[in-house]
């Protein structure tokens, strides 16, 4: 597959997805989130690829928020169509199920939610609106001391998207989440590190190279199937209403990746001091969830 | 309405509520929780508030908690009652849905949770008991440098109240919420600020000014239905279980708000880089909850 | 009862449990967890425990992880048994509800959970994989300077297991349990502090008196069913995914303790001046969750 509006860039086991509209600060439209979502389809089924890095071509912005150039129209997402099929009927009443409702930026989130291998951003520049939000479902967020995130969404008279109401509280707290929404002010790197948005911060010119290498560390010496249960284990729980839900789950998981031979192989090359050589792939070994999730609870 | 047991004052789109007993140390009683419902509910119906700022009258107390002055029976609520009519009967058991057996504080901190404008609290002295418990669901609480908070339930003999369980370990944490409450201790402003319960601290005759300064940014250049809603999505997102719930719910509200002249507004102010005049009214234009709420998830 | 692999020692209303495999680094294993759970059970059940601190033996290890005696074989637990009764038939299909299947770190994690006193880690060494996982769902973690974490589960090929998917984000969020948890590396205690996972940290040889003092800091002057329920309100109301659910439990609460002889002592001790003297047992009063659990919603 080719991509216009980003970049894919697969070199060592680690993925570039780089967000490509150098005219336009790499602002967000329709057609990169279609090609945001196939690259990590690709991403997902490709075993050589361990990590996902997003950054944004260019040094002033990780990407400007939706692209602004319809003007007053921007956000009325019924005029995106070509007019002959609306969600919103002569009478005014909305077809919520129609597809021009669905969230585009929420897609994307979603999307990284479902990730199989550790997804970073490298933060290089103004991450704005779904700029900003886009990156609350990754694993960890690198940002260059000129990055700027800016929840401005109020003073566009509409909402955070992106499914962001429930990943930014759980991220910085409710009282920095609200804080920043309600006032839309733009938010300093250091700021973002501090209330724990951000992971860690760089100067430009290594921010790349820092993503690269904690993107090493997660997977240098992991089972790449370990990596992907934990992440969608982990994601997952984060809401979960009790831990009962995560003793069912990880109860079935430990006992099935217990017999495995990435499992054997852990064990035996900690005792033998060596680096281990795990086997199991993420594209063909990787198991169902449904047996999981509909466990009854221990009694 | 008159207040007896508060004080509202409104100014240039800030509403002040004064908790004001000024000789019990503004002592929380079922009239101050009457009241403290009515301001809001007048706060919410009127667009000139766009902010509400709770403090104590005095230089002492914020709140001391729930007013003591019926000794040993303070807690005993089938007690405060004329006798006539009790939730207790003559075996004992008891009848959980009988008035006297809701709990005050927790009428205000829910009726908090679901006012329609920013409110924050500025704490100016001692915060024990329900005085530190109402505070949990305030979207920002400022403190005086002098200011202690107690969570001292478990040495009254009782426990936390006002849904603090659910409120306080999300903000400061598990680990330190519990601490706080077995202990029951008094938590200087410094270690509540450094724990996250207070989002700054100020000299005590300094306080009332930074938490005006703090509402006026979160309303300054934000349209107030967008902050209306981004209040109610962050905080009951805090606690649904998927982010497929903030999914579904925010593209309908994206799509909704994305039509309305504030959204055009927000844009167009934005690209000719002037402060934006936002028209919708929370008083008639919030929309109604329910079509949001029973979205279907996306598959 | 005697105990094997651990010691539990009673002194002053503090429940000393050490984990106790002097020649495996305190290793984790079946008969371990039994030994764990009965000595929980036992402290429950006897009034004049009033906390529970948790640590490990010598100096080397709190504990490190599960004893991997068994070398390749260690997690495959369909070998545990003798063979005649395996969940994995013949054609490979797995009896999810059997036995063997359900993990034995999140059987202790669970009881921790459960438990009626505030239970407290001394970690004063290596706490690897069940040894990290384990005291995640304490009250507080105080570790010694040279005390290590590591969730080294993704280096074994297993995954994360004890209910930590559940417990260890929301001690210290997602960005930083995914980052612990992929990398599988050794986290200092510094570190562990600093991300709010433990409560202190401390002189190897003042470890053990500083959780001692903490434990009395939170039994000092608190009335013991207060304590036990504010532990199970506050754990429960964590996932909860509306305050409501707080606020419905505790008013049933509030109104039951309020009505006891420990919230009338509660007031009047304060109001003389004195010490408390609550006298409500958490073996005999303990009231039954059934009656908070299933109660309606306020309208």
């Amino acid at each position: 597959m080719s991509y216009d509006q980003i970049r894919l860039d697969k070199h060592e086991g680690i993925a570039l997805l780089t967000l490509y509209r150098p005219e336009r600060m790499n602002a967000f439209t329709g057609e990169m989130m279609a090609e945001i979502i196939a690259a990590l389809d690709d991403c997902d089924a490709d075993d050589g690829v361990r990590a996902v890095i997003f950054t944004g071509h260019g040094e002033k912005a990780y990407c400007a928020g939706a692209d602004l150039g319809a003007g007053a129209a921007t956000f009325d997402y019924d005029k995106h169509g070509d007019g002959s099929d609306s969600p919103v009927a002569a009478d005014g009443t909305i077809d919520w199920s129609h597809p021009l409702v669905r969230d585009g930026g929420g897609r994307v989130s979603m999307r990284i939610f479902e990730a199989k291998k550790p997804v970073l951003g490298a933060i290089n520049g103004a991450a704005v609106g779904i700029g900003a939000t886009m990156t609350l479902s990754m694993d960890a967020r690198l940002a260059s001391d000129t990055a700027r995130y800016g929840f401005v969404f109020a003073r566009r008279g509409i909402v955070p998207e992106a499914a962001s109401s429930w990943f930014l509280p759980r991220l910085v707290g409710i009282q920095t989440a609200v804080d920043w929404c309600y006032s839309g002010r733009l938010i300093p790197a250091a700021e973002a590190h501090e209330k724990g948005l951000v992971q860690s911060v760089h100067a430009p010119g290594e921010l790349i190279d820092a993503a690269i290498a904690k993107a090493r560390e997660y997977t240098a010496d992991s089972a790449p199937v370990s990596v992907a249960l934990t992440r969608h284990m982990m994601w997952r729980m984060l809401g979960a209403p009790h831990p009962m839900s995560a003793h069912r789950w990880d109860s079935r998981v430990i006992f099935s990746r217990g017999r495995s031979a990435d499992a054997a192989e852990g064990v035996t090359s900690f005792l033998e001091k060596r680096p281990p050589n795990f086997t199991a792939s993420v594209a063909s070994d990787y198991p169902s969830f449904a047996e999981f999730e509909d466990a009854p609870p221990y009694g």
